[in-house]
């Protein structure tokens, strides 16, 4: 028989979606399960692009340019414009969601046996990529007293090493909720061109951020065009996680040829999705504006409930919409099996996404899981009821 | 500024996209371009996929699951059992398009340094994916005057090294045309076991078959169960290109593990596309049957019309909607390219894939395109008066 491949031997189980089977086994017995695992919104998605799918029409259903649709690539130029950042239309490549264009910019920095650094907890599928490219990652710890605002730069800098070719971040940060300050974007531009390094900025929670809390782009800093690439995506800024649209933004004459190239040999974005999302772009500033409030309400019932449950510790997250957060459990692998295979809190429990997943250092994240405030306050009022009650019971508790 | 990696800046540039804007400066001049470069059928999509997208209605355009939607993988396997090969819903994962299942399947098989084998000339983005993946595609040729059949056992063994991991190759084939008999398919399947390699066998032509070919699927291989992967794609079975739902096909419950792990990372395919999917997979056996009149009819018109040209050289294919074509000139890039810049007869012109990218061996295909017989009859014959008027005008006519 023969054998996997030792990078697909090694590629990791989703923290995210592991748990899914488990999900689906509880609902079978009649469990609500309140899904905080998962960044998928409940928030509506803008009527204005359920419409692009219903009014398409064409007699061929054909392929699109590799670079996506020019109108898409056009719209997304003139929301960076709005956001007061310069990018040309063939500066922006649309890609199969964040997730393609975070593996066109890892393989165009990237040859197997380099490195990437990432603050730790970071998006898990960072490690997805990086493993099926031959990448490593080296993890940086940042830490939750710091409520993850980045490390000092000599803790930075002391894990550059020879095969090190860039940082990749999020911010606001998926599982976190850091939104990195202007200033330490700009430190993280000075060590990019300190140490030749390329930063790829994961910003497709840019609008959602929270009490003042403002995102600054790595499109935004000076001096450092050759060494940005921004990964972005519709999936949560108009909460359109179904239409798989992301794209890829660098002013690098040379990435944005390499990856016309890897477009080119995957063929093309689907195209009524992209239709959607050029009506996504077209939408005004002032659509945020709602549901940015919904999330800072969501946010703040969730952690006050968090605080008033015995033993659980958690800090108020400045965007996206995650939050670290450290139980009172052995291991939060088997306690999050547990709730949906063994608990239920008249007839309710929790799915969440075991920390385990969001670290590279072995043993880091046992007592922490991300939580999605991705549901209404009420649904998040009911989880936590859930959460607490299961915390009690646990077999596995301590402290 | 910082560097490329090598596998990007090795990235080849795609024969059948690469001369896109000069067939845009083309048509920008008034020049009506028959676009016989690339296998984007103009046979309509089917109605029940268009009505999908329209009829689309959701509140949240959300993520589906990793491996596609349970409807649509039952939809594939029950297509699959309607040809006559089991397969269950549980082992078809669901992908962007073709290419995402090709990128899955290589990665499952290969670590970077492996290499697979490949029949020459053979689908240019086997090449693209290999590169991006650090794996190495060590070609096998086969030959004009075989019709593009499998070369003898010895001469395919001769190529099997310590690094080789598996034999990628698609029938009906793009870009020859060829359809593998049963017992080629079988000594392939004899090879890979006797090598411990797997098959990645791409099938997405698999209806376009002529004069009575008949695809035997790699999956009908006894004793193969655990090293087939199957590509499956709608583009072109329902030309549905821009679709962009694909799938792999493998009993190797290792492989589907790998697979799913791949296909967390990336979260999930578009979710209506997949519904599009659906409705496809749902229509008769009989849609096909116009479908490949069609294609029988469109391919006889253009290999009776190369034919009649002085110095062309033109086998008939057996499948799929290409064939590669002998042309007397010095190198048929440079002829594309002046066909699109400096040509024109009675206002038209022909865009054509230069053979070279359809060949790893350097200097192969050099007087050779892939021509895609993807238009109507009076069109393909306007494009034929065309390119003869071209030959005959062409500084660089060899023979």
């Amino acid at each position: 028989m023969p054998k996997l491949s030792e990078r697909a031997a090694r590629m990791p189980a989703s923290p995210i979606r592991k748990l899914v089977p488990f999900a689906d086994a509880a609902r079978a017995r009649g469990v609500h399960v309140h899904q905080l695992n998962i960044g998928q919104p409940d928030v509506e998605t803008p009527r204005a692009m359920i419409e692009a799918y219903r009014s398409f029409d064409a007699k061929v259903l054909a392929y699109g340019p590799s670079a996506g649709l020019p109108e898409l690539r056009q719209a997304i130029a003139r929301y960076y414009g709005r956001l007061g950042i310069a990018v040309q239309a063939e500066q922006v490549h649309v890609t199969n969601g964040g997730s393609e264009a975070l593996q066109f910019a890892i393989a165009s920095v990237c040859d197997p046996g380099d490195e990437l650094l990432a603050f730790e907890p970071f998006y898990a599928n960072y490690n997805g990529f990086a493993q099926i490219l031959g990448v490593g990652v080296r993890p940086i710890p940042s830490r939750a007293e710091d409520h993850f605002h980045l490390p000092p730069d000599e803790v930075i800098e002391a894990q550059v090493g020879p095969r090190t070719r860039g940082i990749v971040f999020s911010s606001p940060s998926n599982p976190t909720g850091v939104v990195y300050r202007q200033d330490e974007i700009e430190r993280l531009g000075a060590l990019a061109r300190k140490h030749d390094l390329v930063l790829i900025a994961d910003e497709v929670y840019r609008e959602f951020t929270y009490d003042g809390a403002h995102s600054f782009s790595a499109l935004q800093l000076s001096g450092c065009d050759d060494r940005v690439i921004v990964i972005d995506s519709v999936s949560k800024r108009f909460s359109a996680c179904g239409a798989r649209v992301g794209c890829t933004v660098t002013r690098n004459a040379d990435f944005n040829s390499a990856i016309l190239r890897m477009c080119f040999a995957r063929l093309c974005p689907a195209t009524v999705d992209q239709q959607a999302a050029i009506a996504g772009y077209e939408l005004p500033a002032s659509y945020f504006d709602p549901v940015v409030a919904e999330y800072t309400a969501r946010r703040d019932a969730l952690i006050a409930g968090l605080r008033a449950i015995p033993g659980v510790g958690a800090y108020l997250p400045e965007g996206a919409f995650y939050a670290i957060v450290h139980l009172p459990v052995d291991d939060a692998d088997a306690f999050c099996l547990w709730m949906l295979q063994e608990f239920q809190h008249q007839g309710e429990t929790v799915m969440m996404a075991p920390g385990s997943g969001f670290y590279a250092t072995p043993g880091a994240g046992r007592t922490e899981v991300r939580i999605a405030y991705v549901l209404e306050v009420p649904a998040l009022e009911r989880a936590l009821a859930a959460l607490r009650a299961g915390l009690a019971a646990y077999p596995g508790r301590r402290g």
